[in-house]
């Protein structure tokens, strides 16, 4: 190994992600807008770029790992430093989830400069990008993909390809985090269904989740949900909003109603409306207890 | 064992009880409305009754497994002679899917003849009906649970006991199948999503199903769902509306809005409006496509 | 006139109702569950009747405006005494807001004892009735509506028949109020929109009902909402809530999903919830604004 | 008079508002996309431009009419030359319904040029705009609206004032259109729920649009809807979509659900996707029918 990567973007994900890489033998020339977070690692021997496309080099790879669709356009398609810097043979492993439209105009981009783009958002948790076991979707330059693979399997359990079209692995990732959304809002409706009928949510959250839902998003969000706890936050609600919304403009473009997207998109903006921006993507719930006449529990941080 | 035992409803689900029932050693006296559904039940030594209340004897125990509350209160609440012949010490075990308030009706009923009532809900399609691996709710007289239990084993693979409200079993039911629903309807919505961009909806579904959301319900329905199959009917689609109506109905007694459940409601009645009442309740997926401009194949039986 | 006519149920519409007709010459024998609400009536000539079905007579007419379908059925349906004393040739005249299905057994019964059944539901809020502006709708047994209609006519300015079946004035009324509840919440969604912007609710509410919405129930209902102001109660938030569920009832029925009517089943519903029920039905605009995270004014009284 | 004036946008609502400037007695000069439709202007005099900019002169008044954001963005945002050729005393008067997000960064950038902005969102369908009545919503720069003033009583039969904030006429616009929507949505269902249960669509509907209902909207759409009547083309479908979804952007962008919204979006997506684009935008009522399991009856020309 001992090749060099270009990584924009440590934040929850970004920054367990990048340390798998350097655990896996890659050196890393690394960029985050908040510089602190880089320290941990620059003592692993990761540099430090003092902007975005200073991470990139001639023929190299830049992973990027970043919020929206905003973010990525700002540091690879309206600058064209990157693409410059990474010239023919460079490859752009882009794994923010983000539409499936920005993701063809990146690589309609990056292809006027022989850069070849790589879609690959990850499903998992911080802690499952910690312990190397995202599941990863692939899609985009048939080339890149193979050169890629490696990477990808330093941090994930599993990755799928979907093909050539640069947007058709953002469309995957975005029905999985509807179907996640989804199974929030359901599960926040069926816990309060049986608590309003004198029921103990915890152990209705058990017996249905041990049984026929018996897997991992069930699981873990099922008991949250249950329990009401809304803390450590894996995965801020703002985003939740910003991932149900990419749904439904691709919905929009591609011509079909998505009503329970609709919903959700009613839910979680909601939640943000009342402040909960901050909290975990769960406390979506609130709204479902609030909207019963239930009293809110005040264990949450405040957004 | 040996014992006797009444059995009401040999329907999808009531019939392969029913033989689970004699193949561990119970002696069955049997009603259905259909007499013909009966008959291979007779040749394995279960005895017609020409009238449910005869099934009962003084002291025994009474299964249960009909189609609606309507169907129920017709043979154990508007009609006294079932409760007259179990008399004290007798048990209506009620595996029906009915609504809360009508076990608590019945369970109360029942009391002013010393007969227990206990609620034993069932998860599973006839498939798992038969092999004997169905997922049990229970809540009712305590006593009577006691001894109901070994039936129970002998067509469950598991039980989950839920306390003493006649009520509380069926909560639990409804609550599993709103998720249930609500999971028919997210995936008919992301595979049409995924479709609709191009993208093969059969390796999408393989795809999460097989990680994020690997679970017997995702699975065997997201295939379904996928190759847009809609037979052979485990489930009838007017079931899974009424099913989800009663959800709603119990809500709406308990004081609290599902719009998730609401949502349902609306995808189901309007497949019964269309004409797919007795289509397999996943056939609600052809509402998404139609709503999105899809041509509708013609694979599955018509109503 | 002089005329003797039974009526029953001297709540917020009966009364004034009630004080038209004998201001129009009618005598009145009068029942309603709280006595003393029918005591200015007595003054005015009526007689007091100690329970419902003493205020008929042989041949006579009974007016009923009673609050649901269990009040109506409590005293025409479950119990014969009206029906044999109204007897051949006696009308009940039902102005109560009740299911099509419900008109449609009481018509059944009545004709068994040859009793004529008419449909008269009503549009108008407390101050209509009183000041005999309401709107009626009319349906059910021909001979018989012919000798209501000066009845009508004393409490109604104008009055639509909708021919012979029993429930079809119902349907009607449904519908009335399915639109009018949508409209509340539609001018509530865009008031909070304005507000959100940074506009004044209340000027942009005048300008739409002084033009494209010129109509009585945008403008009395629009300022209302416009100046968040439930009270005075004309029609309470709790019996907003029956009307809906009562054209979805009739929707599902029927066959046929009524996704705004669901909408506004989970608004009335969590308006419910959370204490409201006492409150105008307007007060389900509070819904809204806390939806958006907006503080809500405490200037209404409390359920 | 005799001021030249130029006009941008011919469609459906410009031509007719064209006319009546001329017939007021502008002078106007004139530029659209198909230069077919200018021909009838030309021959009352009207002067022909052979791109946008060039309608305006220095210091002169420029009126747009055009489909939506992204055409009045090409006209007067991204193209500077509309802004020069204006020059410092010139006014922009934008008739068309767009963003109020659009509207004040128009405002800004024209600013920087010194020319003022003022929104003037029209309601009213082609047939008011030749008569004359449409009513105007107006916002933006102060001294510019007292100068446009006149034109915009030669088209409409009234004016509204909402202050300074360049985006507050199209928030009006939007509310206006989305309680449309709403209204169409409500009576599709109503008018359904009554043929379902027997009753004439169309006695209901001039009932309740005679009496509750008795405006402008509710009796020109009403009738349409009860008579499944969706030609001629007044405002298309796809244009419908488009200001649904501008409200759903504003209230996004303001941090509030609009549930009712996000069920026109997925009602008229619906439309859209089913080929009706070029329907009128009632015939979303289609799918009211089709949910119901009715057929549609094939008098409407295809899109």
């Amino acid at each position: 190994m001992g090749e060099t990567l270009g990584f924009i973007g440590l934040g929850n994900m970004g920054y367990p992600i990048a340390s798998n890489l350097i655990r896996a033998g890659y050196k890393l020339r690394v960029y985050n807008r908040t510089l602190s977070k880089a320290e941990p690692l620059l003592s692993q021997g990761a540099v430090l770029a003092s902007r975005p496309a200073e991470v990139a080099e001639p023929g190299g790879i830049v992973v990027t790992m970043l919020a929206d669709d905003q973010a990525v356009e700002a540091i690879a398609l309206r600058n064209r430093e990157l693409d410059e810097r990474l010239g023919p043979g460079g490859i752009h492993l882009s794994l923010s989830t983000i539409s499936p439209a920005t993701a063809r105009k990146l690589a309609e981009q990056h292809a006027q400069h022989g850069v070849g783009y790589v879609a690959a958002p990850v499903f998992g948790r911080p802690e499952a990008a910690a312990a190397g076991k995202l599941w990863v979707c692939l899609s985009g330059h048939r080339e890149s993909k193979k050169r890629i693979q490696p990477i990808v399997d330093s941090f994930g359990q599993g990755s799928f390809d979907f093909g050539e079209d640069p947007g058709a692995a953002n469309v995957v990732k975005l029905c999985g985090n509807f179907l996640i959304a989804t199974a929030i809002e359901a599960m926040a409706e069926a816990w309060t269904l049986a608590e309003k009928n004198g029921l103990d949510r915890v152990r209705v959250a058990e017996m249905l989740t041990k049984t026929l839902f018996a897997c991992p998003i069930y699981q873990s969000y099922g008991e949250r949900i249950a329990q009401q706890q809304y803390d450590p936050v894996g995965f801020r609600l703002a985003l939740g909003l910003k991932d149900v919304d990419l749904a439904l403009q691709t919905a929009t473009s591609s011509q079909m109603p998505m009503p329970l997207a609709s919903l959700l998109h009613d839910r979680w903006l909601s939640g943000v409306a009342k402040g909960r921006s901050n909290l975990d993507w769960t406390a979506a719930a609130l709204g479902v207890a609030e909207d019963a006449g239930l009293p809110i529990a005040k264990k949450s941080p405040t957004a």
